[in-house]
Formats: C-alpha cells, structure tokens, sequence
C-alpha cells in the first residue's frame, strides 16, 4: 500500500477511538497507585495503559516510540 | 513523498530522540502538581509535556491524537 504524504501524512492513530474528534484520557492521580504505564503508540490494547505493544510495533516500523511511566515514591 | 508501508509502514515518531532505542519518559506523581498534561501525538517540542501541537498535526494528518491529562484532586 502506498501512503501520499503530501496529503497530510501518516497518521499517528490508526484505529482508536475514531469517532472522537480528539483522543484525550484524564486520569486521576489517585487511581494511579504506586505505578501507571501510559501508552503513546496507539497500538495498546489497553489504551490508555500500556500493553507492551509498543514492542512489536517499533519492530515492524523501525521506530522507536515508548510509555509514559507515572510513578508514585515509597512513603 | 511516497511511502511504502509495505516495508512497516509510517512511524509515530519522527524525531523526537531518535538515538535511543525506545523513548521511555518517568515522571514521579509528587512533581506533577494538581495537572500534567502529556503528549501523544510525539510533536510537542516540550516532550513528554504536550504544547498544543497535536491541533496542528490532527489538521493536517486527519488524525485524533491529544494528550493524556493527569489530574489530582482538591484536597
Ligand atoms: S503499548 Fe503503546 S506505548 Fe506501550
Ligand atoms: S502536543 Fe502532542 S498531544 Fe499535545
């Protein structure tokens, strides 16, 4: 399949969520616990959350894209 | 441009830190406040924060990326 970029582009998100304008998650810190992995791929089958898919992905496309971690100190 | 998702098809990210090989951001919940706001679209040129850059890139790829948002409560 060839992709015309001069129309814009690949796009990031290929499949979630595509009903929705804008893709945006809030989470509340309280729900985080002691670690919260995010995913930026947009592979994630857990999206927001991470999967790990991130993995398979950077394989297939060369790239190199990774989670956001949010992690809580021990008290 | 032409590409040829046959060979994996387009990257997420263009060029935010290529030299590593996965781009993995950990950021303690005490030094994010009452709101984080972080990027997903991989444009920002604040990265991991967003800037607002997914608008722009949405525009112009057909896309629906925006940012993850992590909020703590009033106390
Ligand atoms: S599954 Fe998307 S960053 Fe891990
Ligand atoms: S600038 Fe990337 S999600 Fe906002």
């Amino acid at each position: 399949v060839l992709v015309d970029s001069r129309s814009g582009g690949p796009k990031v998100n290929p499949d979630i969520r595509k009903g929705e304008a804008k893709v945006v998650d809030t989470v509340d810190i309280e729900d985080i616990g002691k670690k919260g992995v995010f995913c930026r791929c947009w592979r994630s089958a857990k999206f927001p959350y991470c999967d790990g898919s991130h993995n398979k992905f950077n394989d297939c496309a060369g790239d190199n894209t990774g989670p956001l971690i949010i992690t809580k100190k021990d008290e």
